[in-house]
């Protein structure tokens, strides 16, 4: 029941086919085949079919959340309900996911991912399963979700290297980014990224290249990711362990307490949030004392981009703030070692402290950092971008800022609420903002804010210098 | 931190240890070590505490439930937090179970069946989760626990053979049980029973030896028990899976739906239960059709308990049940052979049917045959043994009738109130009652209501054979 | 193109297939496919007939060489050629390797074995690959043997345990070797024996218990056996590894290279030949320092039997033999931890010597004791048993002693003879003379010297005892 | 004993270092070891040195044989004799075979290769094991080899093909032999080349990434190379199955026997010396029938190429010879399942015949073809490149023309011998010697005789078109 065209009228050429999903579908009872398959059914279904796109084009590499659902118009997901399990019908789907009519593995794999995640969260949620009012809940909900995933394994030593980074970033910066990556790999580190192009994809092309020198098996990339921008930055093909939190929030905490240390790349705005967000716990000081390897790098030609990002951290949070991370710059093989001797910190800190290898639940992540972030016109004006709020705090509102902008930037939501009412004010200490709107310029002069072809980057805030705006 | 004392002056050889639990319990939330930590303090403790024991005195071969806790009065059991995971503490445990100072794996794995079985049952319980007042949310919950004790597997072809029979039976018939089990492991047949002595651990021995001889890997043997009976039948040293269903029900339950085909080997009242509870069931109208393998077997000797049995349930419940069970006598290959047949009929109809290999969804269990049956002396009383009930009702009823003499002969609730209350009473059909009392005389005569070594038994029930009671 | 018929008529049942071999067999050049087909029709027929008739009876109880033969009159076996590899064509074979005319795989894999051996030592031989003249060379064709077997690994601790002792034991022994094998089995010990029954079964039998219960795999039961011999002892079917060498002296050196220490269990004379060799070699001056593990273990009942040896040897051998073992009487747990720090001590010493764990290089064994002694009347007559001579050589000569008196017990060339020309002259010192008639004696009356069932024992020998033969 | 000394003087850095070979090398009789470490003091010396050296840069892209050993002219290499194996010891190697002072593991397999094959072969041949005197006798040869190399695996169905061309090839040839190497990768085919850069490389890159896609494990990137070339064509870092046929006839026959289809992609004279060489057998009556698939493919770019190969081979063998092979211009999906249909006819083929299917034995492959070539000046004059013989004997001769322009190009002693008596003579038919010569002529001015960077390329040979030569 394959219908291939090719896109030789300028549509895409498609596949239609009947799915046995690949793993972790295997032994589910009859209550939940029939939650999965309604769910094809229900209001999961709009997000169902936008995540499984973004999977079957996997490697695609437009920047545009609209642009692969409009290529593919008549695509359609259904579950099925058969008594000894599942079958998924995929309607006009994208002919590159496909061999000879039969789907990719690992592409099977990556939709079990979807539909698993999708339905799983939506359950939980609606039993009440999770208990999302305070910190204790929002740390095991996101527990549950990657236990639930498989994605936590025991036994294994602490070698898991988180790679934060931009999806946009120059043929100089992705090509070093598969440098650490091969060096990681070379010195058998796994990678975990945020699963799309760029950043995310370099650093787990160099380390299966490193992995299949050292003859290594048993590889993880994890790819973590959130339906609201799954879309626009499809799993790239390496990833072989992909999760969708249900928002961007959890997304972090699940990069903190599974990785083992976070290597950061240039990027944009996105990669500002996630230093922020990771330094605004790092200076929280009930983690005082938690070792956690942080380090900033990127090639000869990026380093300006750290020495800003530095200099604005500094001016925000105090000098202090940099004892929490490391800049390389241009040296794959320092990156590499560095991150290993971080790690085996991290991995004596554990055995001493007696915790988990594949959860830091050590680490205290405040509940500002857990609480999503609804990205309005409203919220984004009442962040208190303030130097004389506690450092943890203000590094919580700055996070918030950039969260904001990425929405504004790529997320369908934000994009909407910015074509309707303009621009998001940012409001703050007149040199915070002013070294702030430096910052953003700078991103936009370098090309960070959206992928290469696309039109020229119209910025969705405004930063309020202290003087009354407008 | 062990001290072993060896049984010099009377008393067992024990051991005090710290156990890292294998397999089974590595990936816990906090939440859940906790409640695991708790159990050991709480009202289960005392569950936990005698389960324990039966399975760290495994292959004992006492048949009274309150001496092996009289042999070990100061073994206790604490689970202790940690934040990597759970410790299992254990005090004045007996010596049996470890090797210099090392517990056995497999006996460190059993115990982490019952601590994994006690605390998920009573947790689901707690919270609600099970839904008890229906047909559907029993079999719900019965697949839930076994999927919990990761016992369901896909991806195996139908071949888990259910073998029922006493703990206490003759040389012959326990050399023919082994001699069975030979047969069917020579066939890549796995073995599932109630987990005790007898014919529950011969078919697995014999089982052992030919999977050996095949040079088969992966073999399964099964062990399904209840926390009512486990002390007086504790898990034989050959059963590699245990799980503890919270009672007899549920326990018959998981037998019909897991196993693909039966064999009753010659036992007591226990038997008896079994063989009715499966005709029960199979004799339902919405069950007919479906196929499902019953072969009642033993050696020459054994022939005529057959003969009385096939005799009482033509009786009880019409010729035309006898189409539901094959009887072989003395053949053990033949048995296989037989086995081989029926099962692959099951492969057959679970394929065109689309059910699972793993779960036997299809066949329906009447909420009657699934509602725990508290075998009281005013239950016992008011059963209904009349043959002019429908035939899966009375087969229901009469299953409780046998099942409550199980209790009041080993079962520690059961033995007591027949202490204090004397002799259950069964009422019913003169000709049906007189054939019951017939069969239940001919067990006692040949030494099946208790283990040998025992004193003369003292039957814990009259049968009211039509003429008025007292 | 089975043709199972049962042994209704007192012709045992056979079955005639043709098999694909099972591993070992598979990357076969076309000269190498030729040479095993040609085997098969040449000088080598009859011995890989008699080798494969006692494989596919194994676990058979006769202890006459020629009755297997004479049940199975009209047993053939035919290698194939096909260009993908080989076919084994047997005619009626023993149905008990069968399981509805499938072949029993690990009767496979032995049958597979008796080729591989048979073929590879005749080719070895006919080629001259071997240097048979000297001492290294012969330790290189054991070895090469050996390693073409696949038996030798890499990469394992050493664990391998080798028990001798009688295949014809009282039965209170025989379940004394399997609580030493349980034993052992229980603290991670692989097993190799001479893969008959009775000392050569039981400890694999209780290792494997033992190995099931520590869910321990990839267990080693190793059989090594020579052509002489396989028929009177066909391999139990717990082997899982055989090899044949091709004589007793290699055979013998076989198990000293590969065992990393050795249990002797009541025997006959093959077991007294066993001691002596091992004895003989640890005397030699070149061996002084390297520990090797030997330990004598019975049950009470047979604390007489190591007595009486333990005295001859002092008295042949002088007193300081005894530090070479070790006699543990009664106590299996106490055998097991002894022979577990006696490996302890093999372990470090090869790692300090940077010794290979897979094969004992190191130990020096005289040529005296690899040369096959082929037990004529002449050689026998010859033999010089005087304490004046040195230890080693002694022994050697004691050794020969005995694998006369087995030849003439129970090899076919050796029963011949002794048919033809009556029993063996020994002769020597009178006091050793004496003392090994009287332990003789007691071998006999202590029924050691036949299995049960057989007629009386008839001596093979006269012990010479100083007074002038005849 | 480490001693990297980073690359700042000019001099290449290097690493120290004592190496426990990976796989392969550990069950070593003394006798075995002892050549091992004989041969790195022995006339192998040399060659030992200059392939590990080739293996330790692997990735290299220079196409200078001497220029590595100029680079490293400190490196040595000895194995050194432990009772326990043997360990490598490195003196001056290559720093890029190490990370952080260990061996890179797939580098350390390739040098335990390199050891195993160089000594083996030249042990055999010592040894007179080998019969090279026919046909029969050289095929063994190539199948012993092949077999001591572990490379030949039974269960395993028809799936490896062949890639041939050039290692120095344009950039949209290389990214072509990628793509071609992803299609066969997404259809399960595993890749084997003469493991080289450019064509050598190429379709195992493409074939890595799409195996990760299909999560197929347990690929094999095999690399056939010779002691001649390995200098100039070092191991590229994919290739995990490295073998080292003694020459250039026996490598060529390695290929086509183990291979199961052979796409050629443009290439020079290695290339065309490798189609005339496969032509020639397959054009051979004796192997009318035999089915193997031949697929020549390049990007649009390279059209032209295969045109012109196609053309020279009809003018010289005959139309009919076009039946033997299959033109795909651009197409790579195309290719791969042209290849999967045709390798389905291998299977049955095999299947029907009863042949292996880890070697070719049916290919009849004449002795002409696998007698060793040496190009001395004399034997290129002599070869007799005339239309008027039979064409599976003029293809041999074509084959010896093209085999000695390569040793003129490439390889040590070839090059040498240029150097000093100057260019081949090369003579035939008036019309092929032009074709010839055109042909030629066009892979210099498509820079396929050297790879880029090297100077202007200076044929080794004069095309001898019916003028007098001279």
């Amino acid at each position: 029941m394959n219908d291939t065209h090719a896109g030789k009228t300028g549509r895409a050429a498609t596949v239609s086919a009947r799915i046995s999903p690949a793993g972790g579908l295997d032994i589910l009872s009859r209550n939940e085949v029939a939650r999965l398959r309604d769910a094809s059914g229900s209001g999961l279904h709009a997000l169902l079919r936008r995540c499984a796109l973004a999977v079957l084009t996997s490697g695609n590499m437009s920047d545009d959340p609209r642009s692969i659902l409009e290529q593919f118009p008549d695509f359609d997901i259904q579950v099925l309900q058969q008594d000894r399990g599942i079958k998924i019908e995929l309607t006009h789907a994208p002919a590159q996911a496909f061999v000879d009519g039969q789907i990719i593995r690992g592409i099977n794999e990556l939709l079990v991912a979807v539909v698993r995640d999708i339905v799983y969260v939506s359950t939980q949620m609606e039993q009440g399963n999770f208990d999302l009012d305070d910190s204790v809940g929002l740390t095991h909900a996101v527990f549950e979700i990657l236990r639930n995933a498989r994605i936590l394994k025991a036994q294994i030593d602490p070698n898991l290297v988180v790679c934060w980074g931009g999806h946009s970033i120059s043929r100089d910066e992705y090509e070093y980014t598969k440098q650490v990556g091969y060096q990681l790999g070379l010195r058998s580190m796994d990678i975990c990224t945020g699963c799309g192009p760029g950043a995310m994809k370099g650093p787990m092309k160099g380390a299966t290249i490193a992995h299949a020198k050292q003859r290594r098996r048993n590889n993880r990339y994890i790819g973590i990711t959130e339906p609201g921008i799954i879309a626009a930055e499809s799993p790239n093909p390496i990833v072989n362990h992909l999760v969708i939190m249900p928002d961007i929030e959890k997304r972090l905490e699940a990069f903190v307490r599974m990785g083992h240390g976070i290597i950061v790349f240039p990027g944009g705005v996105g990669t500002a949030e996630e230093i922020l967000y990771l330094l605004g716990i790092l200076l929280h000081p009930d983690n005082a004392g938690v070792p956690f390897p942080l380090i900033l790098t990127g090639p000869r030609q990026s380093a300006a981009y750290f020495e800003q990002i530095d200099r604005f951290l500094r001016l925000t949070l105090g000098d202090s703030v940099a004892e929490h991370y490391q800049i390389i710059v241009d040296d794959p093989a320092a990156v590499a070692r560095a991150m290993v001797r971080g790690i085996d910190k991290v991995r004596n800190y554990r055995l001493d402290n007696k915790d988990a290898f594949f959860f830091n639940w050590a680490l205290s992540i405040p509940y500002a950092f857990q609480l999503p972030f609804r990205p309005t016109h409203e919220a984004m004006r009442s962040l208190a971008i303030h130097r004389d709020r506690p450092r943890h705090e203000l590094a919580a509102d700055l996070r918030r800022a950039f969260s904001g902008i990425v929405a504004g930037n790529v997320k369908e939501e934000g994009m909407r609420a910015i074509e309707k009412y303009g621009p998001f004010d940012i409001d703050g200490d007149a040199d915070v903002m002013q070294s702030l709107d430096e910052l953003l310029k700078a991103f936009v002069a370098q090309d960070r804010m959206k992928l290469p072809g696309g039109t020229a980057y119209v910025p969705c805030y405004r930063v309020l210098t202290g003087e009354p705006a407008h």
